[in-house]
């Protein structure tokens, strides 16, 4: 029985990085459970909404909110691909989010770059969960977009 | 002859932060300019929309992309109220704004406050103006809040 583990729902996550990555969007994924139930899931889109904000994590919160209706999204947790970047990070911070769960590290815009508490005080935080796999994925992205 | 102040367009954000007011929301307003003209008016809709994410800044990002049609916005310049947090540093970031210009600085939730480049690193900034106005606003709001 292996349901309901961070890997379960990273797995869930690396699959909308993949809907990502084939449609041309840096591939990021995420996924907002809450109760151990997939409220939202989402992946990068800044290039098919023409819109640089449209990260995968900004895009589960708001769909989480509305899933919800409401503002605090205090008893989810959100898994995602990549480690989020300030403006996630600040939005996490606005909902309130329970947990956060992200795969690889960004070492160019990751918040944790940032020497600030940014997420909400009372956020856990987990990282490495399909690190490797997410990291692979983004690596063969922008390999790809070079050799073009 | 008065146009095309910074005054000007921040007194029009000034206007969506009394509409923001009257709404029962946070009272903070935006304008975005681009070469003159006004492409966004936006107000503060966290209640409106419970989205806790929705300021007056992503809204004005948001709408100017898709009035351009484009990710960037390194023509524009934003004029908001009120300092901009982080998670709207961040948007504002990946958009390359090309100036920022806000009235009241924010003491809890400024993106100042944060002792690290977070805006991108062309933009200009410009601060204070009608930042009073922004300030006594605000601070009416929240006494009205208090007193309910």
């Amino acid at each position: 029985m292996e349901l309901y583990t961070e890997d379960y729902f990273m797995r869930e996550a690396m699959k909308e990085a993949n809907k990502a990555f084939d449609a041309g969007e840096v591939p990021v994924g995420a996924v907002m459970a809450c109760q151990n139930k997939i409220i939202a899931r989402t992946h990068n889109q800044t290039e098919q909404l023409t819109d640089a904000t449209a990260h995968a994590e900004m895009l589960a919160v708001t769909a989480a909110e509305n899933y919800l209706g409401s503002k605090y999204l205090t008893e989810c947790i959100l898994y995602v691909t990549l480690e989020p970047c300030v403006m996630c990070a600040g939005a996490l911070h606005w909902v309130q989010l329970q947990k956060l769960v992200y795969g690889a590290s960004d070492l160019q815009r990751g918040y944790t770059l940032v020497n600030a508490p940014l997420l909400h005080p009372k956020t856990q935080v987990v990282k490495g969960v399909r690190g490797e796999e997410s990291k692979k994925l983004i690596d063969r992205f922008f390999k790809r977009i070079r050799e073009k």
